[in-house]
């Protein structure tokens, strides 16, 4: 990478603080990228073909920027954000960005203009500031870039110091781009690229589809999905399927972190649904019933489990109608997770061979809710504050708040959680720099010492994840 | 204004950062004040009387003041707050006065002290220190310059540089005081002082004396009341005289945010209640049905709907039984935001004709709900905190909440939401210092140059009321 | 105390800033300290005997420290905590403090680990950081000091400038161990060591063994605990007798914050729990009217009440199942305050004679629902967060949340609430650092003049608790 135009990004200003923050951030700002937790489409680093123009690229998939656009009345379909129905969008990417860097001031303050003005510097070496007038400059600097072979995804990969990403798949993705992956030497058990199972559209009764993906999921793994036994062992067929392919680690999507333990009643649930006679509360209750079943797996295979709860998808009704799914219009909801999450916790919170990270979409439980389970249960780690919170001031309020009573050990390192492989580096950079941020502060208040905060930044930003989500045996 | 005797109120304490947020500041501290929601008596101006004494103006009215001196045992009555019943109550000013000035310790650390102090040296050019001993030396200073001719209400109002102020009224007011200003130059359509429709009380089934309300909307409209489609017409009728007052925005008070469309069954719950036979939950319905009602009137005549919703009223029922409404017995619950506002914004949510304004009381909102619907709707904006929040503290809180996910532009700009008519310049005044101090941390961090820092500060403070209330037609 | 070794130890650190909270820290560093809440065991003090092995002293009872190294795995058997069996714990000091030792880093930013620290160095003299690597030499240092006259209970009680200490004590305590502290010299009706009357085990009917807890109500009493009137007398009787030991306030335990007047019906509640045929809900009624029975005899015997609703007992249920109570599986939940206070507060709110302290384990009530309701009714004044809230960086952010509708002078001072008599110095200390940083914002941003923070943080440290504790009246 380049060096950072901005050196002291998002250090503190005080400048006593700064000059310890400069000294933490240096530990760490070079350390290898581990990504977890994140949504980026495996062909593109299975084929390793050029990107597409800057917009294609930057804007069109990024739901942060079309949302911001369409809260001011800027459609997506004049973004290029592609229809339902085949009607007609924006395909001009020129267009598109001119558009979008007329509306460039919208971003300021955001997470967004941060990760998008270093990925021009950064990433495409563009130092030219964005703006109206310049948005065409802008945009042919970048595309010219995206010309050359230094900035295919493999390319990118390399220079970005990433040690291993891990990408989403539903049980019924074939892995196929993960095979490829491996062959070329990339991916696999302990590769640089590898899965996470995220089983949701098998689990969730309400997902759109799902007695077809659970008949699907019968076809691909030869068990008889007719049946609840079958169900599970074709689900653990899978698992097996995905560890092979590299995966470390489950990922479960939920409207709340609701668990329960269904027993025997959970073949009747599932035979009822497939039956198409699911009664009111039975996809809540199966989804909950679900989270302990893979519970249980994971203490026979391994997996890491995350729960991302809190997300009311697809809130934005007009949107969704018109642009599908994960186009910016989910909203988070209040989410209770002290009551919901005890019969997981009562089976297996304080079994130390499970490992459950949880994330948030609502802050106003760091206090309440997570920093006491995670500081009190062997099973729970916290995960980084999660999509609209993986922002400055949320990563800093995040330690703020959860540190006290959880302590650093029980937090399980940033996730970038994006669909943007480009913005990878300055996610991390991010979070880095608020660590060090946060640290200095501590240093500065006389709290810690020095070695032991240069020890700790390391630890956030390198070996905790590594060690949480089980890459710690690779070399 | 004279010179503010503190220059660095309330600017970050860090040089580096308080230099900059100088600089800010500067350019905001005498832009003309946008006041588009607040309380002022329209007599006040229309009338332009000498202000009776300063415990009248600065004490009995203040229902921050009154309450910290009950929640420390002093009872209202003897602050001179009227009561309900006629007994008596403490009437010499003086006498009032001194009781405050004996407790003025309990206000160390809250903006009431803050407004106060700055209505003293700032407005009225007092710069003794209050306290008990001075108590008189302070009453008798301001007392004199209330004698004054400079201190008239039409006076202070252009001291103060107020471009435009909006009060507030009942669809039942006859809006003669709008008259009357407008008679003078001062009101109307594009004038210094406009009017805001707030039908709280000819809508909400559950307010004192709603079925004589509702009658006396009939007898003003000539529209007949008894039924739902005349009921609806009256509204409208009412709505266009507010609009030829001047008024550019409704506003709507109410305990939950929740909105719903009854349909067809909206006139059913009307006829249910006019004939005293509302069955439970009908008047949350109804409020909660008139909210899409009001956004499809809004369609129609474009006025700008302020929904501020969270107040339990009148939770001291002591103070309520012997003083009133409106007297520091309110205090805020938990609001839900996403689900409640689902039914408004599935249909008008997108619609960029629509402009909703909404406020809270409770800040455990900030990023969970209300900075991903104003991020994510273009109809939504956000109100400054309001209320109990609309502090130093809380309003820096507000903007690093929100910012990261609406952005500055899907804010509203700061309302004093004030019937203190002396206060206005401070509380906007504290406001733009807030608003500097953030955006100078933005330019310390080297998230956001200097240039558009100061760009934002003049938006912030001017140039966003201004747009989204509507006033921007005016020269 | 010796001087302390960090002497800027958690001030702010911008140097303007941190300057001004050293000139207000220095005014209440070495103020008595007032401990209206805690949970010394009485015996303590009673006996004077010298405290055991440091690992018995720090370790095995601090639920802070046993829970975060079970959050990382290691069981609490490990660490010498009893188990309810009977079956076998660590026995040996030594081997418990290397494990806390290899595990130290754990609790970096904690608060705990601030506590712990200055413990060593301030209390017991002992420089060496700990480590893994010094694990024995800090414990043979602690070992050593243990074994001098110095260090026995009543002389540190002394060193610590302990003004007053509350321990709390149920209705079925015979409070011998506060006779033999009145007898010395040390308790009674204004002495130095006082009890509180905490009679959650004879009210809460889910509390294990309740029916017994009130036969023995009944015997120590000679009141007849078969009938309401006869228990409502018993109770009576206890205040009476806690008040003799010095008792100035009640403490009630609650899940929640509800309150309720059951009026005629609480007599055949409590019939029908007596009778083994309490039906559901009758527990959650009958805890919450009893808060009523409690206030009404607070109007006549002056008790100030202590609130502290919200924590879920024993979540973590296999902790509980093999160790018991209070040993680190509490956690808190969401609280209510407005509506669930409103049967008290429409009783006796606004009565000046009676004192409420609230409390609460969920920060995301403070400017909702506690600041005003605090900075509204004469009767409530607000605890100092509780609990997991009872660190630096909340104690910071309940001071910027409340004070701004509630002031300063509704609140009642820190309260340490801690079993760890040797950590009552550094914790109090805490909260007058951070109290001292807080103001000195306040005056670097000239929101304060230096005279009245000066004031202002000797009444926080000293003057408030001992006024709303009621210890005013000694000398």
């Amino acid at each position: 990478m380049p060096t950072p135009t901005r050196p002291d990004l998002l250090l503190p200003a005080e400048p006593g603080q700064r000059a310890l923050a400069r000294e933490l951030y240096a530990l760490a700002a070079e350390l290898p990228i581990i990504s977890p937790h994140g949504h980026v489409d495996p062909a593109l680093l299975a084929d390793d073909q050029p990107f597409p123009d800057p917009s294609r690229l930057l804007i069109v998939p990024d739901h942060y920027v079309t949302r911001m656009l369409l809260s001011q009345g800027v459609p997506p379909a004049d973004l290029g954000v592609p229809s339902r129905d085949g009607s007609p969008v924006e395909t001009d990417g020129r267009r598109i960005w001119r558009r979008f860097a007329d509306n460039w001031h919208l971003f300021r303050g955001t997470p967004s203009r941060l990760w998008l003005e270093q990925t021009f510097t950064d990433v495409f070496g563009v130092d030219t500031p964005l703006s109206p007038a310049t948005a065409d400059t802008v945009y042919d600097a970048v595309a010219a870039k995206l010309a050359e072979p230094d900035f295919r995804p493999r390319a990118l990969f390399e220079r970005f110091g990433i040690e291993v990403l891990a990408t989403t798949e539903s049980p019924l993705d074939d892995l196929s781009r993960h095979a490829k992956l491996a062959a070329d030497g990339w991916g696999g058990p302990g590769g640089r690229v590898v899965t996470t199972f995220r089983p949701d559209d098998v689990v969730d009764m309400e997902f759109d589809g799902w007695p077809t993906n659970v008949d699907r999921l019968g076809e691909i793994t030869g068990e008889d999905t007719g049946t609840y036994a079958g169900y599970l062992a074709a689900l653990r067929s899978r698992r097996a399927a995905f560890i092979a392919a590299g995966a470390t680690s489950s990922d479960h999507g939920h409207p709340t972190a609701r668990t329960l333990d269904l027993g025997d009643t959970a073949a009747t649930v599932y035979d009822r649904a497939r039956r198409g006679r699911a009664e009111p509360g039975d996809a809540e209750a199966f989804r909950a019933h679900m989270l302990l079943e893979f519970a249980r797996m994971s203490l026979d295979d391994g997996l890491v489990m995350q729960l991302h709860p809190g997300a009311v998808r697809n809130h934005n009704r007009w949107l969704h109608a018109r642009h599908g799914r994960d186009v910016g219009g989910d909203i988070p909801q209040a989410t209770e997770y002290v009551h919901a999450l005890a019969p997981l916790l009562d089976a297996y919170g304080n079994d130390p061979r499970l490992t459950v990270v949880l994330y948030t979409l609502d802050e106003y439980t760091f206090t309440r809710e997570l920093a006491p389970l995670a500081g009190g249960y062997a099973a729970l780690r916290l995960g980084a504050p999660w999509w609209f919170l993986d922002s400055p001031e949320v990563l800093r309020r995040f330690r703020e708040a959860v540190t006290e009573t959880a302590g650093f050990y029980n937090t399980a390192g940033f996730v970038d959680d994006t669909r943007a492989f480009c913005s990878i580096p300055v996610r991390h950079d991010v979070a880095r720099r608020i660590d060090a941020g946060f640290l200095a502060r501590l240093v500065a208040e006389h709290r810690l010492p020095m070695d032991e905060a240069a020890e700790t930044i390391v630890d956030l930003a390198y070996r905790l994840p590594k060690t949480v989500f089980k890459f710690g045996e690779r070399s």
